[in-house]
C-alpha cells in the first residue's frame, strides 16, 4: 500500500481533486508508483490528507477514465498498463525557417485590404457562443459535404436579394475560401479544358487554375470588360470573369456584352462562364446591376462569391452556384468528398446574415470606404494634369493612368522613396508586356481619411517633379 | 420638418436607441422619409419623444455608420440616397431536393464510428471564448498559407512524441480536411503519376485521388500489409500505405515491410510513398509503433495526419509533412494557395494540444474504445467456432473471417433482418471480386457497452441458424 503524501496547496486557483490527480499521475508516468500496485482506499487516503472522501473519490474517476489505473470490484484501485497511453510534454519551438520580413511601408495602398477595425467583434463573439450552448454532439457529428442546408438556405436567400442569383438551395455547395472551390470544381469540370481569363486578371484564381493542370488563354479587355470576339478566336470552352466589378481593371461589365457572353457560351455545348463575383458587395454610384448568372436561362453560369472579403480574410467561406447540369455530375463524381468548413462556423455565419448583422456590416464598410473613396477622389483632384481616374465605382481601389512619361516602374520607385507602397497593373498582366499608358492601382480600404490626405499629397509632389 | 411620432416601448428588451434606429431605417427603406428630407435635430426629437438626447444621438450614429442618412454641418441630419444600401429580408426556405433518408439501424456497427458523448465541451467552448477575446483584429486578417507558426509548432511537439514522426514545423502543412489536403498535395505533385493502393483499402482517399485525375494501380495484400513484389510490379511511383493501421484490415505493418517500401522508394528518383496515419491513435496492445516516416532517411515520405477522427468529424483540420524535396516544390509551385483553415480554428486546437486537453481527451476515448473492444471480444467468443477475429489490436473495429460457408452477403442480410448493420470486406476492395472467405467489419465506437453485448448475441444466434 502506498501512503501518497502530497503536499495540496488549499489556497490554490487549481481545485484540490485536480492536485491529487496531477500528483498520483506524474508519480505513475515517472514510475514511482508502478504497474499492479494499489492505490490507498478514498476513504484512507482522504483521512490521511484529512479532506472530503469525495474530493478523492473525483480524482480516482479522474485517472480512472483516463486509463491510469483501474479498480478491481471488492478490491480497490490498481495503477494500470500505462506503455499505450499517450504522454505529451510541453513542447519547445523547433527551428523555423526565417521569411524574409516583407518591408512595411508607411502607406500601404494595396488593392486587396479590408478595414478590419469595423469588424463586429462583439456580435461574432455572442454568436459564437450561443452556438457552443446549443445542441452538442450534433455540431461536432460529420456534416452534409455540399454544406449545411439552413446555411446554403440563407445564402440562397441573401444572393437573391443582393445579387439577383436565381437558384436553389440544392445548387449552392460551400468551400473553405475560393482556391479550394476552385479545386473542387475541377474535380467536376474534368481537367481538358482552356479556360479563357481577361488579360489583365485576378492572378490568384489564374495561378489556381494553372496550377490544376488546365490549359489557359487570355483575352484581351476593352472598356466594356472581356472581348467576346477574341473569346471566339481563342478555342478556351469555359470563361472566367468578373463582371460586376473586373478586377483590377474595374470594369463594370454592361448588360449588352453580358448577353453576348451568355450567347457565346450558347452557342457550343459544354461551354461554361465562371462568374466571379468577389468584391460586389461595394459600389457607390447608380443601382446595381445583377449577377451575370440572374440572366442566365440556359445553365451555363457558374457562379463564385466569397465572404472573405466582405466579412474578414481569416473566415475561410465561399460558395459556388452550379447551373443544373454540374449538379448532376457533382452527385456522381464529386459530393463524397468532405466539406471543408467546420458547422460552427456555418452556423456562425449562418445566424449573422440571418439576425441582420450582415446587412448592417455591409451598409457600414460601404459607408465607410465610401468616405475614404471620396477623400481619396478629392485628394487626387491637383494630380488631374497628368492621370486620369478610372474604375472608380466600386471595389475597394481605383486605377491612375497617367501622360507625363513616367514609366510604371518609376512612378512605384519615386513613391517607394516616400516610404508609399502603390501597385503597377503590369502585376496583373497574363502576357508578357503590357503595352497600354503606366497605370497605377490605388487600394483604400485599410487606409484612414487621415492617411489617405497625407499620402496622396506626397504622391502628388513626387510624381510631378 | 418630419415630426416621426413614433411608440416607443420603455419596457421592451430592445434598447430605446435601437427602437428609434429600427422606425427610422425602416421608415427610409419604405420610402415613407424620401431622399433628401430633413430629420429632426436630435434636441427636437428627444424633447417631442421625452427622452434623454443621447439616446436619440445614438440612434443617429447608428443610422450615419450604416449610410442611411448624412449629416450636414451647421444644417442637421437628411435621408441619404440608398439605392446602394444593402436591405436584406428575412427569407423563406427555398424548394430543396429530398434525399433518401438513409435507414437508421437499432445497431450500427460502422468501422467509421467517433463517439461524440466524450467530446470536452466544456474545455472547448472555454478556449474559443478566451481566444475571441484576445488580440482582435489579428485573428480577422488573412493568415500564414500553410498554417499558423505556434499550431504548427504543437503539432510537431506532438508528432515527434506521440508518433516518432521528425520534422521541422517548416515541413508540416495544415488543411481543412484529409480530402482537402490530397488535392492541394496533388497541386505540388503534378498529376502524371501511378498510384498504388493497397487492396482492400480506404476507399474515400482511393476515390479522391481517382477524382484528381491520378492513374492508379491495386496491389494485394499479405498479412504484413503492401506486397512490395507486387508493388514493383505494378509500375507505380507512389504507394499510399496506411502502415500503423490498415484500413480497414486491421495490418500494423512490422518494420522488416517498412523497410522493404523504404527501400523501394529509394531504388528510383521520384518515388514517394503517402503514409497515411489515419487512426493511428488507438491502440490496445504492446507498445506503439513508430510512423514509417520517422525511419526515412531519404526524405522519401509524405505523412498524412488528421484531427477529425481523434478530436470530431466536424472539426475539418488535418495536416500534411512533406520531405524536404518536395517542401522546396511547395514554395515555387502551391504556396500562394490562401490556408482553408480559419485562424480561430487553428488556436483553438493549439491550445487545446498545449494546455494538455488532447492528451486527456485522447487516452480517455482509448480507455472507453479499450472496453467496448473488450466487451466486443468477449461476446464474440461463442462465435469461434465459425469465424476469427482479426485486426482487433489497434483502431476502433475489427474484422470477422468466417468458414462456416455463408456468403458476405447471407451474413449482412441476416444481421439486417435483426435491425443490426455490420459491413462487408468487399465494399472497400479495388477488384472486382474479393475471393477470400465472407469477412465481415464490426466498429465498436458508436455503441455503448450494453448494445454491444445485446447485439453480438443476437448476431451469434442469426449467423448459426
Amino acid at each position: 500500500m502506498n501512503e501518497l503524501t502530497m503536499n495540496l496547496k488549499t489556497h490554490s486557483k487549481i481545485p484540490l481533486y485536480e492536485q491529487i490527480y496531477n500528483y498520483i499521475k506524474s508519480d505513475i508516468q515517472n514510475g514511482k508508483i508502478a504497474y499492479g500496485e494499489k492505490l490507498p482506499s478514498t476513504r484512507a487516503l482522504a483521512k490521511h490528507l484529512e479532506i472530503s472522501r469525495s474530493t478523492v473519490e473525483l480524482a480516482y474517476e479522474q485517472l480512472l477514465s483516463e486509463g491510469y489505473i483501474e479498480s478491481e470490484p471488492y478490491r480497490g484501485f490498481f495503477v494500470a498498463q500505462i506503455e499505450e497511453l499517450y504522454h505529451l510534454q510541453k513542447g519547445k519551438i523547433t527551428s523555423a525557417k526565417i521569411y524574409k520580413e516583407k518591408k512595411k511601408y508607411k502607406y500601404d495602398f494595396t488593392p486587396n485590404g479590408v478595414d478590419l477595425k469595423s469588424f463586429p467583434y462583439n456580435a461574432w463573439r455572442k454568436l459564437s457562443k450561443d452556438i457552443l450552448m446549443d445542441d452538442k454532439t450534433e455540431l461536432f457529428r460529420a456534416g452534409d459535404s455540399q454544406g449545411e442546408y439552413g446555411f446554403r438556405n440563407a445564402i440562397c436567400n441573401y444572393l437573391y436579394q443582393a445579387r439577383g442569383v436565381n437558384c436553389t438551395l440544392d445548387q449552392i455547395i460551400i468551400g473553405a475560401g475560393s482556391d479550394y472551390i476552385l479545386m473542387l470544381l475541377s474535380t467536376i469540370l474534368g481537367i481538358h479544358h482552356r479556360i479563357a481569363f481577361e488579360d489583365p486578371t485576378y492572378k490568384q484564381a489564374y495561378r489556381m487554375v494553372r496550377s490544376l493542370s488546365y490549359e489557359t488563354a487570355p483575352v484581351p479587355m476593352d472598356k466594356n470588360g472581356m472581348k467576346v470576339s477574341e473569346l471566339e478566336k481563342s478555342g478556351a470552352d469555359i470563361a472566367y470573369v468578373t463582371p460586376s466589378h473586373q478586377y483590377p481593371t474595374g470594369v463594370i461589365m454592361p448588360l449588352k456584352r453580358r448577353l453576348e457572353l451568355l450567347r457565346w457560351a450558347s452557342q457550343e455545348e459544354g461551354r461554361y462562364i465562371i462568374e466571379d463575383d468577389y468584391d460586389s458587395e461595394f459600389r457607390y454610384k447608380g443601382k446595381p446591376i445583377p449577377a451575370l448568372q440572374g440572366y442566365d436561362g440556359e445553365d451555363k453560369v457558374i457562379y463564385l462569391g466569397t465572404f472573405s472579403k466582405s466579412i474578414a480574410p481569416a473566415i475561410r467561406l465561399s460558395y459556388m452556384v452550379l447551373p443544373k447540369p454540374l449538379l448532376e455530375v457533382y452527385d456522381q463524381k464529386s459530393r463524397f468528398v468532405n466539406s471543408t468548413v467546420s458547422k460552427v462556423d456555418q452556423m456562425i455565419v449562418q445566424k449573422f446574415i440571418e439576425e441582420g448583422y450582415y446587412e448592417r456590416h455591409l451598409n457600414k464598410t460601404r459607408a465607410l470606404y465610401k468616405s475614404r473613396h471620396d477623400v481619396l477622389i478629392e485628394g487626387l483632384r491637383p494630380m488631374m494634369d497628368i492621370c486620369k481616374i478610372s474604375g472608380e465605382h466600386a471595389g475597394v481601389h481605383l486605377l491612375l493612368t497617367f501622360h507625363n512619361g513616367m514609366s510604371e516602374e518609376e512612378l512605384i520607385q519615386r513613391a517607394e522613396a516616400e516610404d508609399i507602397r502603390v501597385y503597377g497593373l503590369s502585376d496583373y498582366c497574363i502576357q508578357e508586356k503590357y503595352e497600354g499608358n503606366a497605370t497605377i492601382l490605388l487600394g483604400y480600404a485599410n487606409l484612414s481619411e487621415e492617411q489617405i490626405r497625407e499620402a496622396v499629397q506626397i504622391l502628388n509632389c513626387c510624381w510631378k517633379k
